[in-house]
């Protein structure tokens, strides 16, 4: 009883840790606009996206580990900050960042345990597996769409425009056709209404 | 193709109208103290306890299922409000505005999708199967550990007692006894701190 105690007390000490997750905040807005989103709301959507468009990956996916992996996929940035997708400098030295950052988070569990979930976000950087090019997928859909109901958000802010969005997009479409084609219908829509610059 | 579009933009709907639950509040605060915790990120932590702490559920569950049911557990606060769980007076028309809620929100979706994702919620408020169980389990653990770790918390802003925290964690030890002997020792140590009432 003592060992699985402890055991278990390291893993309580990873619980409270990966609460800090809930103040890192993103570019992008809430829908409504009122505020910017932080990485657990994030990665709380995306969960709810993987279990409801499962459909649409091309290939078949194993949804238990595109549930985990959308769920831990973020915890880096604990560490590291949020990078914006769309800042090259700061993307530099993020793979760097983020993987001190996986080494010490995922290293407060116990062995193997950390190293498998690290293991799983690892396979969500990497993107080649199914479960990592769906997870991709949504993980690009979700802050679009919300850029895109929230008036242009994060791309007017930024000048983003519809090139370096649309290639941000390309893996959406390249593993799932019709969420790809769902993104290029509201590009073009988005570009039409002026909140996103051709 | 057109019917595909058609589905797929119902879920999208179903996506975006559940992002109102970043914005319900819960009576928590996050572990270091700063502010309240919602509903999105309430969820998304239990997710990351579910696969965490798999191993100390007393019978095995499909831990695809307890992912699904903690993600959509809460979607029916978004109508419903949160109610705190040591209210007893607000507690009395909970379930039907609850249930209320979960007809309009899951019906959002596409038949029987809707419908699907709804029985996962009527399963978890039932806490008859083992998933259902284990769930339940991580949503008392969750924010038990949140008040420890505040100072006492929500059962100082509120006078709730020992007592009633005991019993309010009972399916805790009922379904992980692992999980259970640690509540208890946590709960002990709170009233020797004076943080909690005996």
């Amino acid at each position: 009883m003592k060992k699985t105690m402890q055991r278990l007390q390291q893993q309580i000490e990873f619980v409270l840790e990966i609460d800090k997750l809930k103040q890192i905040y993103r570019q992008n807005l809430l829908v409504d606009g009122s505020r910017r989103e932080n990485d657990a709301e994030h990665s709380w959507h995306l969960a709810v996206m993987a279990l409801v468009m499962e459909e649409y990956a091309a290939k078949p996916v194993d949804l238990r580990k595109v549930l985990k992996m959308v769920i831990l996929h973020d915890l880096v940035e604990i560490d590291a900050g949020d990078t914006f997708c769309y800042d090259l400098q700061a993307g530099e030295d993020q793979k760097e960042r983020e993987q001190k950052a996986a080494e010490r988070i995922f290293g407060l569990l116990p062995s193997p345990q950390g190293e498998e979930l690290k293991g799983l976000w690892v396979e969500f950087e990497l993107r080649k597996t199914p479960e990592a090019k769906f997870a991709a997928c949504l993980d690009r859909l979700q802050p679009f769409l919300h850029n895109y109901h929230t008036n242009g958000g994060t791309w007017r802010l930024h000048s983003v425009t519809s090139v370096q969005v649309r290639k941000r997009m390309a893996p959406v479409g390249e593993f799932s056709p019709v969420l790809g084609a769902y993104v290029e219908s509201l590009l073009q829509d988005a570009v039409e209404l002026g909140i996103l610059d051709p």
